[in-house]
């Protein structure tokens, strides 16, 4: 399936969130993630995030879509995907 | 059709582009905005947006779904869209 993930985290959680969200996902701006995953690999990713956050004060949305073709994307301004941003 | 808008745009024209987002789209988190919106409605929105932001600074992105119900939405941890929270 095709996921958009967006989070909103407190900033002493974020690296950590970061670093996790980069193993399954790809980044596309600041606390936004998405790409195709398995239902197994999101769930993981589900469970190791919520070790993570304290759900009373972070928010994490996940969009899941069956099909990447359902979801037409469309970037106005800078695109900050590209290899030109390093984080 | 169904939009999830995120932005990743510079501090000094956020309060100007969350006032612009707000009259289409339901504000959910933070930089994070969705709902149904018309074709000519959005296209109003994307052009009164790209009078705000620096296209070398700022990003938009937009995913459009063309049913809200080929999307399925789970919030992990704190549901920030609530009355709750008054930005």
């Amino acid at each position: 399936m095709y996921v958009i993930l967006v989070y909103d985290i407190k900033e002493r959680r974020v690296q950590r969130m970061l670093k996790l969200c980069r193993q399954y996902l790809n980044w596309i701006q600041n606390s936004v993630f998405e790409g195709e995953i398995s239902p197994v690999k999101l769930k993981e990713l589900i469970s190791r995030a919520e070790t993570i956050i304290r759900p009373d004060e972070d928010s994490i949305i996940l969009f899941k879509s069956r099909e990447e073709k359902w979801l037409e994307k469309e970037v106005i301004g800078y695109e900050k995907n590209e290899l030109n941003t390093f984080i």
